[in-house]
């Protein structure tokens, strides 16, 4: 049996769902041969720590770790003081500086920890920095769960498309964005009527800049350059266009030709905007399901869909790069 | 650097098409610090051998071993004598006795060398006894081209989606029948019609029975409910109805109503039947596409399309098998 100790950093909706993962998962690890304790937990209040593993049950009834905390420490000084083998950097991700993912990230590669996270900011800031990092260091970084959230395509890409060049990589990186146009094609409804209803059912935030802006988007798009081509793309290199403009004539239009209207991110184009997709078009998927098509030189188009965000869900890719690192 | 000695055991389209990738991602195989060489190549004419790998290029300009066999042993005399640690096994499949296929698989393993294959039949027939055999022998035993050729099925559970339990699997298997449907909805034209279209075009069989009537589905099927589900299903086990009563009134009427019809594999129910599925499915793709929805308890539900077929990307499928085991 091999021993995990990890560190688990953030303790928002997706670190409660790694921990409940990690909880729930235990026969399927032991089949493994995986012993996996969350010997730490951190959020901004402290941090609790035992070696023997935090009692899941005791922490999930809270939102913070206000009273349970055994130790003030936080962050970066947390990540350093742990004896861990593993750090799961889930804190709120921030596209202009990355932090504090960005420093968790760094002391936790830079401790010889091996890393997995589902934080797209630092990623899209730093790709190249934390991947050398990483490789100084002799650690694994794995980061499925930034791109699609359970839709698997890091993986995918790695392990089972191995052998294939691929000559670019296509599709719906926003369930927020694909909702909204979902609903103005099926209703005929305006954008900002649609955006409503999306905030009424949590789909998108109070101030929903990011998503339909297309800001998380060419995040993604950064992300699969850098990680997948090699390409060492900033935020700045990709042209992104919203779908703040998309009018319910346009979809109605497209919709006669037989086509609809989606929010598509681009490797290697670096583009991000409305495209017109062919309904019959594999990655034209509804509500907020993601979608990618994989374009490759042996294997074809292979396209994937899921749903691309959820606490569960996203714990879940997470678990993925876990026992890929260890099994 | 590994070395892999490989014995390829038919040499049809898929056998070409091997040579033909394995000679063409040379440098890939060595970036994986993988050495794969070819020393026999064996179909109903003999064998050539050479220890030093099979020149490729002279090889692939003739379609039968004929010319260039430097050996008049076959089948399981040839994998037995040739030194080799893999066996690729893509000789025409048999869904009611499984030869020569299980037979060359039963030899492969039984003498201690991994198995990849593409052939359906024998793992319909014996997948418990091949699992067995591999298991006994510690040999490695893969198979994701057997269902859905280059669209990752296997793999994608194995790897990427471990961790989840797997509910059920359901989606199209056969892009033959998969064309005629397609084409009868989008002309309104007979099943006879679009058949022999089908067969114009080289995606149907002067003999269509294998695909129309859904036995070539029901096959996937029981591999899927054998590999992925642990049963220990038989081909009689499967309930099936092909498509040839499907009529283009029927399409026309579901297409109304926001439907297509699709031949549907379904494991662990073990049904294959046409069945109406939303237009706006994930699962609802076109031509000779194949398509698979994996229902998990983590993940939600993933699907995944591509080419169901074809001599390069079924190649692709095993060349991911290969090294999957080495690296």
């Amino acid at each position: 049996m091999k021993e995990i100790k990890a560190s688990l950093v953030g303790f928002g909706v997706v670190g409660h769902g790694i921990l409940e993962v990690i909880k729930r998962k235990q026969p399927i690890l032991r089949d493994l041969d995986l012993d996996l304790k969350v010997v730490s937990i951190s959020d901004h209040t402290g941090s609790i720590m035992n070696e023997a593993g935090v009692d899941a049950d005791c922490v999930l009834k809270d939102k913070t770790l206000e009273k349970v905390a055994t130790s003030s420490m936080k962050g970066q000084e947390a990540i350093k003081a742990v004896d861990s083998d593993l750090v799961i950097e889930v804190t709120p991700t921030n596209v202009v500086h990355g932090q504090p993912g960005l420093g968790h990230m760094e002391a936790a590669l830079s401790s010889g920890k091996n890393l997995v996270t589902s934080n797209k900011g630092p990623l899209v800031l730093a790709f190249s920095r934390l991947r050398k990092l990483a490789d100084d260091n002799h650690c694994q970084f794995k980061y499925e769960a930034t791109v699609g959230g359970t839709m698997p395509l890091m993986s995918l890409i790695e392990r089972t498309l191995v052998g294939n060049t691929i000559y670019s990589i296509e599709g719906i990186f926003n369930g927020t964005c694909n909702y909204i146009l979902t609903r103005m094609a099926q209703e005929n409804i305006s954008y900002s009527h649609a955006l409503s209803e999306a905030q009424d059912l949590g789909y998108a935030e109070s101030d929903p800049t990011y998503d339909v802006e297309g800001i998380d988007t060419a995040g993604k798009v950064v992300i699969l350059a850098n990680a997948i081509f090699g390409m060492d793309a900033k935020y700045s290199d990709v042209k992104v266009t919203g779908i703040t403009q998309v009018t319910p004539e346009a979809l109605a239009m497209a919709k006669k030709r037989g086509y609809v209207i989606k929010l598509i991110g681009e490797v290697p184009s670096l583009t991000v905007k409305p495209m017109l997709v062919p309904i019959e078009s594999p990655i034209n998927v509804d509500s907020t399901l993601n979608s990618a098509a994989i374009v490759t030189d042996l294997s074809g188009t292979i396209t994937v869909t899921g749903l691309g965000a959820g606490s569960i869900e996203t714990a879940s890719a997470i678990l993925s790069d876990i026992i890929s690192i260890y099994r």
